[in-house]
């Protein structure tokens, strides 16, 4: 097995670069769209064959060094007992949104290999089949970025709903987090024993809040999930790399530095290398071009990978990405020039 | 008259830290929505009684250090040649969007004072009235996050018709920026001109980029504007500070500094005494409070005037802000609770 990726999370020694992209099993590829007319955003995320088999198109298609379960960081909010929709232009609508007790006490801490099967069922799938090629990422979001979900009803602009819970009601959204917290962790657990081989939390949206909020109202809760995590690994003497990304992280890293990951996921809006001096720890990133970039022409693409490998040498360990997810419009001829180019370059 | 303000932004000595809001003539304001009541928006904007009466509002309400022109960052790209039209949910809509030559080419650069001549309007009753109370900030979008209005029609989500553009076609994005910048450049100077004794730069969008990409495609052009400006005014011998805000600017402080403006704009998700000490250099700051806090109870806002309050004590000189536009759901009574903690503590 290719495990350039596994080792440049622990930070070992690599022949080149290890690269893999957010939302690579996506709209923006062909193969991707096919399986998309013949069945819906959930049933495709339900549907174990289903989901390992878009799980796999990047692989053959980009050359990545690893895979990522397809699935939708909503799906343990649906477990959790929230009704979920996805909507054409809208995206994900979920009702009713948590904003009192009464809503709160309906929903509960789900059993992931009962409420979630379909999720291990994928990863069991997806490990007999990637065996010989590469290692297998899992994924949750971040206790945060999950709760902002149930408290707006889906997506926002600038998160009244879940800023004025937090600053309102401290003690409602101290019970949400707990819930989502235990839910968030023992996800993970489940997606480990089923044969996850890197997990990695997703906090999209924690980057709408000053460094103070973000230390009392958000970080708490994902160390709490990473140090579980960790200690329950060390007693059962499991090494699965935890990588833990923060959408528009700059004014937070330092904040962000003792949160026990192997790895921090870094977005575009700052150059990487400073993003690794503030981390200022024994810490790999993973990182971090701006996926409009794509757009560009290939001499400039190649410009700027080359400008992040020689940013991000410093680190003990790095793993190109885009610094969020790849776009729906971006060409995949493109994805995969970016991805041969990080292997070159590097090499 | 109550010079605070621009003392601060001149760095010289003041008896206590000067305080205006971003936003603060709106909707959280009942006398505001009184006015709006009778006219729409724009009519709102265009006409010269009624928004210097709405500006006034909140010097009588709140007791703010300075007044902040009425008016819309769109008013210049409508007298551009755009069409502009307010949806109540939707926001502004600007037809057609420019993404090719052709759109281009219709659109021409202003004469302020006849194609914008109500603003100028507007500055002359307000340097009356304001006379013996606070001085009167005129204000434009920066180049960069005008443009963006104009290429994607509208506000956006990702920009990616912005960035397409730049990544795409950049001599077609220089040609627009080009107009852009002598419109916004000879805006602010018949604002200066009308009695404006303070301008601001919005450059709201500019934190979607990363610093390769701002210091390319968005800061030569505002440090054009800021350049110009200055020389202009050492010619006619008048001395006004730039105010330069970017939304999300910890990645890029490092970039903005040598923008040419007297007061750098610092928004909440970064500690502003870590902005200082990278913007190393010696500017006066404003900001930065986050417009939810002023959700919380009084003693947590207390707490957060306080600890912005003495971070920014290292700063040459500090105007106490939001770090983004008041909500329209905040209580007005909040709004002026905070202005009076920021006279008191910094007394």
């Amino acid at each position: 097995m290719n495990d350039t990726f596994l080792k440049a999370c622990r930070g070992e020694a690599v022949p080149y670069t290890p690269v893999w992209i957010m939302r690579q099993a996506g709209r923006y590829l062909k193969q991707y769209q096919k399986i998309r007319k013949k069945v819906d955003f959930l049933t495709l995320c339900k549907t174990p064959e289903l989901a390992a088999e878009v799980t796999i198109q990047p692989i053959d298609a980009l050359g990545v060094d690893a895979a990522i379960l397809f699935s939708d960081i909503l799906i343990p909010v649906e477990a959790m007992g929230m009704k979920l929709k996805f909507l054409e232009k809208k995206g994900p609508v979920l009702t009713p949104p948590v904003r009192n007790e009464t809503a709160l006490k309906k929903l509960s801490v789900p059993q992931p290999e009962t409420d979630m099967g379909f999720v291990m069922e994928t990863i069991k799938i997806l490990r007999k089949e990637l065996a010989t090629r590469v290692p297998l990422i899992g994924f949750s979001g971040a206790p945060f970025t999950t709760a902002t979900y149930m408290i707006e009803g889906g997506t926002s602009k600038n998160f009244l709903h879940t800023k004025r819970m937090i600053f309102e009601s401290p003690a409602l959204y101290a019970s949400l987090m707990s819930k989502v917290t235990t839910t968030v962790l023992e996800y993970l657990k489940a997606q480990i024993k089923a044969g996850a081989q890197a997990v990695q939390l997703f906090d999209t949206w924690a980057g709408i809040f000053s460094p103070l909020d973000y230390r009392e109202y958000v970080f708490p809760y994902v160390r709490e999930v990473i140090k579980s995590l960790k200690s329950w690994q060390a007693a059962e003497n499991i090494r699965v790399p935890v990588i833990y990304f923060v959408g528009s992280c700059s004014g937070l890293l330092e904040e962000m530095r003792t949160c026990g990951a192997d790895v921090i996921g870094i977005d575009w809006r700052i150059n990487i290398d400073d993003a690794i001096k503030r981390l200022d720890s024994d810490l790999s990133v993973q990182g971090n071009l701006d996926p409009c970039a794509l757009f560009m022409p290939k001499e400039k693409i190649q410009y700027r990978v080359k400008d992040i490998l020689k940013r991000a040498s410093s680190a003990r360990g790095h793993i190109f990405n885009l610094g969020h997810g790849v776009l729906p419009e971006t060409s995949a001829e493109n994805v995969a020039s970016m991805v041969e180019m990080v292997h070159s370059f590097s090499r």
